[in-house]
């Protein structure tokens, strides 16, 4: 039987929620991963069958139907490989993890608004309301599993859907200066974040990735888009990331070059 | 045993999709409903329960647990009562209407975003917002269930998360004058929603009552908040809105009285 063919990006947090799900399920050699490189067009192949938009990730299913949106295709593919679940199976259990899930965009978009930011004055209110979404995580987990570290027994569905956003925001601690304040505060959401961070099927990428590959967005642009004067997105696949420099962290005072990003 | 207790506020579109979901499974007797003012300070028994955020609907469990978010409580429901399920069963199915229910926010908040809208400029622009919404949905019912009226064969899981919202457009129909043209581009999408208005599991709202309780908002007010020069919110439960005359259409151009409104 033909596999189901997984389209994604390395570095794209949404594909890498699928990633997580199919490690955990051990399920990773049943699909074919094929990576697009979203600063070229759309391959022809790929827009045909999804229609125009072509957000990542996409899966088409061993069948040829195409299903779109992160969380669409993890539940998906949690129920046609229904061993070793990942989402809960009771019903309150899942209701805890689903309102956890429905907190995700209110946490990561102040996350890349914040990296995105180019005006210095506005630094002091994104972290605010950085922490604000921090500080709700916290609540949540102080009420819902206040012993820790994962929201249940073990790394399960709301572990996938926020550790890649964990993972990104190294780029806030890099380019803006920002980690969690050590205090009572957010006790109880860092030490779900360092467990998400440290667990074996969340390893897609590391933080050097990361802060490399979103140097663009660290200065306005997003997916793709080149930032003035520059000629190659800080995203192309060559040359490969490990052997480009470390990106001036000074986002505020200095724009680098393509030449001082190794691209 | 207890029943769950349901709290909702009768015009919110987020409750009625409880109680479409309720009607169609027939467990309506189950669930005990407590109606919320909003124009009121929410009840302190109704604040301790759910720490603070009190966005309807809110579910208690039978057991006192707190589910929020409108799906989230749609699918416990859907799980702890599985005879007539509504989420369809199927992995590729239930990813369907998954996928459809991810496209809710972008339909009704330009609909709502619209009604809001006091510049008369603006008009034109939101108008085509709100057309390309139903194109989107029309493109999607066409790609998915091109023959209709519903998404699969009955009216389910997407007509009960997106009814309420085709409902809640009749008031652009009242103050903004908008209907959905009669175009071959808008054909699958009418019939979808003409199907789901006429559907005896949803008639929980009337044009009337819909147009009569979001006159604030056509005045740019929301959720219980007056506009200027107001006193009563057209939100309020006393004086019933049977009771009082309908709203003048020109929202651009007058700003009714509390009088006026049988306020």
């Amino acid at each position: 039987m033909k596999k189901p063919i997984l389209y994604h990006m390395p570095v794209c947090p949404f594909c890498q929620r699928v990633d997580i799900l199919l490690t955990l399920k051990d399920r990773r050699d049943d699909i074919e991963v094929q990576s697009i490189d979203i600063t070229q067009p759309r391959p022809e192949a790929l827009l045909q069958k999804t229609h125009g938009p072509t957000a990542l990730p996409v899966l088409e299913t061993a069948d040829g139907h195409i299903v779109k949106e992160s969380l669409v295709i993890l539940q998906y593919l949690d129920e046609i490989y229904p061993e070793r679940p990942v989402a809960q199976r009771d019903p309150w259990r899942r209701a805890v993890e689903n309102m956890l899930t429905r907190m995700d965009s209110e946490f990561f978009m102040p996350g890349f608004g914040w990296l995105r930011n180019q005006d210095p004055s506005r630094r002091d209110a994104l972290r605010e309301g950085m922490l604000k979404q921090y500080a709700q995580l916290n609540d949540f987990l102080q009420e819902h599993a206040p012993s820790g570290p994962f929201l249940f027994e073990d790394f399960g569905w709301a572990e996938t859907v926020f550790t890649p956003f964990f993972q990104r925001f190294w780029f806030l601690e890099y380019y803006e200066g920002f980690t969690l304040p050590d205090e009572p505060r957010y006790a109880r959401v860092r030490q779900w974040a360092e467990a998400c961070l440290a667990h074996p099927a969340a390893q897609q990428v590391t933080k050097e990735e990361v802060i490399k590959l979103y140097y663009d967005f660290s200065k306005g642009a997003g997916n793709g888009s080149l930032p003035p004067g520059r000629t190659r997105s800080s995203l192309v696949f060559e040359p490969d990331w490990r052997s480009r420099p470390w990106p001036p962290k000074n986002k505020y005072e200095h724009s680098a070059t393509d030449a001082e990003l190794g691209l």
